[in-house]
């Protein structure tokens, strides 16, 4: 019998909670039958009439996992930690600690989620703080970048142990052996960038990561780099700020198309083309951030994520619980550390 | 007579110097006839012939100043600053120093700009660091970020001293007598942040600026501020990811429309559009950033500027010198100090 990873849903959790949730988990389930299993976490009598809406019914691959309480999204992480601990969220993470789930995903808030996960799993040895890191497209393919918020300050070592995990979790999804390492940096002299960052240049070099030097935020897009490792503040800018861009060129394209009767003509003959573009941009198929460097693999959704968009949160939890990627950082470190102390 | 500003344009320094530099005057002073005087500074011989190569002559209103050197584009700015003194950079901002010149223009590398122009004009009253600015596209117009990438470390002094000069020269270019100011962070809520970030955030509150809040890297594309103020470090990061982005989308649709016979036929039937959508895009059209807080105007064209974008950078020179930014910082700084010292 081949092994099932369990995953716990937090169905609550989003703009969307159980409306994406669920039919995203139906969905899933039809695609891996034979590999997963769904633990739907929050209100039963809810979870029930959403899963009969949508044509499901609960089993052994589906189950639903009651939780009263729910965190909402502009919840201060605090107050979530200190009195919501029957919440969806909560409960979800509370499984994979108790080794109920090999993994958790949920769309709830970043903070509360974070603040939660690192507090119910902590974090792993030789990690100071967990990162978040996710997928993003580049001209070639997609690269890895983190941290994208957890963190607003880092010091070197901070950086280097996202540069670690990052690595890990390429080499465990990407069948990239030796994934190349870049540090976002204003430019790719020396000389260029602050303090925390020319030291976790130095430790980077020193180490035994595929470290290729920086990199710009321009050049990160030319798919220069495999992982680029960053302090959360600039992390969650540069991705927010090329959110932005997107939506107001995908806007403007809108309204050039829409002007007046001819361009809308040119824009149904266009349309096709128009079509495959937004496919290629569809920021759905990216979703799912992985909190990195605790003791259980932990995916954040984003939170406005649609079913299209949570399924893919699922798919990024079922493959680090596959790959075990917790265990696989914990082994990195360690080696890393091993290797440190046999140097002279 | 009215007046008469005087640009002196580095026409050595970016990727095509003269070639970008002297069509671009030429251009400029066609339009604005009655009111600029500019200065080519650079190598004579070759200055004269581009000149002449473009169909322009020197006169009184188009002068040529001799520079014997010129500084490279990877040049250290340390070195530049030691070995490069009759360079066309250096000459350029000696002629502001001099009072020769209202205002100087140059597409030569940003750091040896920024500390040649520290160093010769010194920074104003009160500012204790200069800044770099530039406008940005948005939905609905336009705004203006800075620093960025002047300074990798900024304290919260610093964060506030850009908020004013940003708010001055909007004030100035936009006839907008209240710009909103917004400080970019990962999220509106007030625990969000960096120290820094938050103590800015109280001074911009305690002051007679037009403070909104915080603002997010994806919002600000939404034109919620007219002014985003963040240390040199994240608004460089932020300006390049959303270069890189605009890029990569903009090869995604170049080859789209070219996959095959049909999509070709799409594209020439769809080409006004694109091509409108393209003129609204231009980068060109908000190229020339501000190095704000010197006592002096200095602007910064894109190293790989061509003329119509050099065009752009003058214009900025042009408006700057007009208006007299320097001295309305000045002003703006010295009520600022003086309200401080008259509060209980």
């Amino acid at each position: 019998m081949p092994t099932r990873y369990r995953i716990a849903l937090d169905a609550m959790g989003g703009d969307h909670g159980p409306a994406a949730v669920v039919p995203a988990a139906l969905k899933v389930l039809r695609r891996h039958q034979d590999r997963v299993q769904l633990i739907l976490v929050g209100d039963e009598d809810t979870l029930r009439r959403a899963l009969e809406g949508h044509g499901g019914r609960e089993g052994e691959l589906l189950r639903i996992h009651h939780a009263a309480q729910a965190v909402d999204m502009d919840e201060l992480p605090s107050q979530a930690l200190r009195f919501k601990k029957d919440s969806s969220m909560r409960v979800s993470i509370n499984l994979v600690k108790e080794g109920e789930a090999d993994a958790c995903v949920s769309a709830g808030n970043t903070g509360a989620l974070m603040a939660t996960a690192r507090y119910v799993l902590k974090t792993l040895p030789g990690i100071d703080r967990p990162a978040i890191c996710t997928q993003i497209p580049c001209i070639g393919g997609s690269f890895r970048m983190l941290d994208l918020g957890a963190n607003v300050d880092c010091s070197a070592e901070h950086l280097f142990q996202f540069a670690v995990m990052g690595s890990v979790l390429t080499e465990a999804s990407e069948d990239n052996p030796v994934p190349r390492i870049g540090l976002l940096n204003l430019g790719v002299e020396e000389i260029k960038g602050n303090d925390q960052v020319k030291q976790a240049a130095q430790l980077l070099q020193g180490s035994a990561l595929n470290y290729g030097g920086y990199v710009e935020a321009d050049r990160m897009y030319q798919g220069v780099a495999d992982v680029v490792v960053c302090d959360g503040f600039t992390g969650n800018v540069a991705l927010k700020a090329s959110e932005g861009v997107a939506s107001v060129i995908s806007r403007y394209l809108r309204e050039e198309f829409t002007r007046n009767a001819l361009t809308r003509i040119a824009g149904l003959v266009a349309l096709p083309v128009l079509r495959a573009l937004r496919r290629r941009l569809d920021p759905r198929r990216y979703n799912g951030a992985s909190l990195l460097g605790l003791r259980g693999v932990v995916v954040k959704s984003h939170g406005g994520a649609d079913y299209v968009a949570f399924e893919h949160a699922i798919e990024v939890g079922v493959l680090e619980a596959e790959k075990n990627v917790p265990r696989l950082i914990d082994e990195r470190i360690g080696e890393m550390f091993a290797q440190e102390r046999e140097q002279p």
